[in-house]
């Protein structure tokens, strides 16, 4: 059960309390959908409505509220940035909300040789394997499987059903036959790095895979092996990446996007949803289609796409006239 | 062991039994493929030579068959719509088949707080976290994870290795760094929902995600945080929807159908395979490519951009002469 | 620790020895990433500089090596193939590196009917259902999911999380609702496959869907229900098969291909990734694209299609001069 004043949210978010500050909330919503018993925020006057309407008894508001007329019989809390305050809001709900087991629960199974490091929560059905090692103050949810000599650092938290370390994907092919190359190189997951679920990260066949700090990974992303992921990257769900190929930092990859192996992603690029890549890429480029490419022109090809009939229709009328 | 007389059969089917009813069968499959021991279907005259040759020793036939010859020395049963019929006949057969253990499989973990309806089977290997409740007469197979909260209804079919209340994908990024906004909402799966093997759907981030009554999800689907998904909708496989999208009723997504985040998707859309939505749809729509348009436009525009070869030499030629 | 001397590699991949037969190596790497303890392979004359530059201690080099300087310093042995004997030495690796645990793990559950063949290895958390079949010398990695009736071959291997044999997804829609038609078919894997993690594959209906002997399945790859697929194919990562598709021998898709139910694909062809296929497909075609086109005409197309604003504007202004 949730339960949380606010006076002691506006003290933990350091905001200023306008209002009745023992007024207690039981969660957080946005402000349509938010309860009497909820906390919301306001961050944009474009939902003046919605916060005039909402039931929310707590609502954070931005310094500067000049004009905006504030809802009467409430309390506010005053912050730099509400949407910021709110995720942290979030913080102190989820910090009541969660029962992580403590460690590493009975029912996992770790090799006597894995390490695991202080504040680690192992849950129910993972596997982890010979010579593993997993950092400090990580979660690692139900049913996740690190293989051997798997490595993943400090803060990181891996999702259900997601497999680090399976056998990278690499055959020889004699005679139209595919024999297995053996994977000995491992995976390695830097700090602060967060995992989806059903995730795939396959060990290098010699060397690394590696992802890089601060790196976020949605759900049911495929990553090949040796491949490099660099710091601060984001790779939305259902992605994929083949074997051996960088990306850089910061680098955005949308949902369902697929990038050939061998390849370089630079720095701060942007791949939009669905798009193929099977050309390196420019660092700070932004590009869009399957195959891809720099997402303005994407998009007035893809208008002028959408004209072929007419376009079609006068080239018929001026080739049967003039050629 | 399979085990079912003609007489049982058409009995169950509400059929005309035509032929010896105590001919036993011990399986069924197609006109072509069924052996002597097996049962199999006519619905439709294009099929006639099938059905001359089946091996099939007892067959659903349709009411009407004027003019067609029917097979001789087998047992045949006539009912109002073979297809319906034979689908009843894998349910009687699947009965004799399927060993599901009783209840809670030990080797499942079940948080204390949760709770799990009368009929329902946990399968081994499942998690089931706190203050989740799983309905009536469900079953949840093997490595099955229902973080905590997840709320399941009745007659609900989970596969295996699927992923409900996972921590949706939501950061703020200051300053180039991800920073997690806590997931604290839930999920919520209505009755006589099925969730295909290695499905993805996460918890909102306040709030629900929440899948209608009805409605049928493929393997490796993914579902974003705080998607609404009406009844009646069909889900094939590997399709993904971003954050906050609302899908209403009676809905397909073909396979690998990508939908961006905060769209409305209206009731009886349907989205062809592998196109990409960027925008609302309306109801009834039928949509088709990456970005998606118009069934019927899609497919014009993609025959006459198989001319596009064509187009080109003619425009190379009259842009010389005439501009 | 790995621990291989020069002279008992040259022996296992019948090369000639040159140089120091007792220099011992702990790993093994491409030439730019080898460290001083490790061996490493040169193939082709353009890697002539990294062979200089090496660190790595021993080096597999080709029969005809005229012209080439070799290094000095090192252990050298020749082979007439030194990519394919470089694949045998990471096995040698592998063999030292690996740490399976023996038969069935006490923490997988194996249901009393199903039977497992001599050398198999069954890690923990795996579930194997009633009645299944697993040949010999197989190795099924954790979590894997073997549903009743499935039938594995001999030296198969199942990476983590794969499940075989759930349902496949079929539904008789009638009035609207989707009424499930139970699913009484199997799984059949035969010789010689490897299976990717978190990939899924469907039992059939009645009958069997069915993966051929030395086929090669990347992570997360979908096969749906009835699909029979021949043999020595590669199945890329994130690839779809839609129901009852029958794909040939030597069959390549591409990573995130899509093929739609019912289809068959002929020997030897290759889709590129990310097509998607609505048409049967011929032996031994090259195709790309969604929907898919010859490999040769779908980049000649997108070639032009890349030209579309310029064809544009030349026909704006022939349509104003001339229609």
């Amino acid at each position: 059960m949730i339960h949380l004043l606010a006076k002691d949210v506006a003290s933990a978010v350091k905001g200023e309390l306008l209002g009745d500050g023992s007024v207690a909330v039981e969660g957080a919503a946005g402000l349509d959908e938010a309860s009497e018993k909820e906390l919301s925020f306001f961050h944009n006057t474009k939902y003046i409505d919605a916060l005039q309407k909402t039931k929310a008894r707590v609502v954070l508001i931005p310094q500067q509220t000049n004009g905006t007329t504030l809802p009467q019989g409430k309390t506010l809390i005053r912050v730099p940035n509400p949407q910021w305050a709110f995720a942290q809001v979030l913080g102190l709900i989820d910090q009541q909300r969660q029962h992580h087991p403590k460690g590493v629960h009975p029912k996992a199974h770790v090799e006597p040789s894995a390490t695991i490091g202080a504040g680690t929560v192992v849950y129910p059905g993972c596997y982890i394997g010979h010579n593993a090692r997993v950092g400090k103050d990580c979660l690692i949810y139900p049913n996740v499987v690190l293989r051997e000599d798997t490595e993943v650092g400090d803060q990181v938290i891996i999702h259900a059903g997601a497999v680090l370390g399976a056998d990278g994907y690499g055959f020889a092919t004699l005679e139209g036959r595919h024999h297995k190359i053996p994977q000995i190189g491992r995976v390695v997951i830097e700090n602060d790095v967060e995992i989806g679920a059903n995730v795939t990260i396959d060990r290098a066949t010699t060397g690394e895979t590696r992802v890089g700090t601060g790196t976020k990974i949605d759900n049911l992303v495929h990553i090949a092996h040796n491949v490099h992921i660099g710091r601060d990257c984001l790779i939305v769900a259902q992605a994929g990446l083949a074997g051996s190929t960088k990306v850089g930092h910061r680098v955005t990859l949308g949902g369902q996007v697929g990038i050939v192996g061998h390849l370089t992603i630079g720095d701060g690029a942007v791949i939009a949803a669905q798009s193929g890549i099977m050309n390196d890429v420019e660092p700070g480029a932004v590009l869009f289609g399957s195959p891809a490419r720099p997402h303005k022109q994407a998009m007035k090809l893809q208008a002028i796409y959408g004209r072929l009939e007419e376009i079609y229709d006068a080239f018929i009328q001026l080739k049967k006239k003039y050629l």
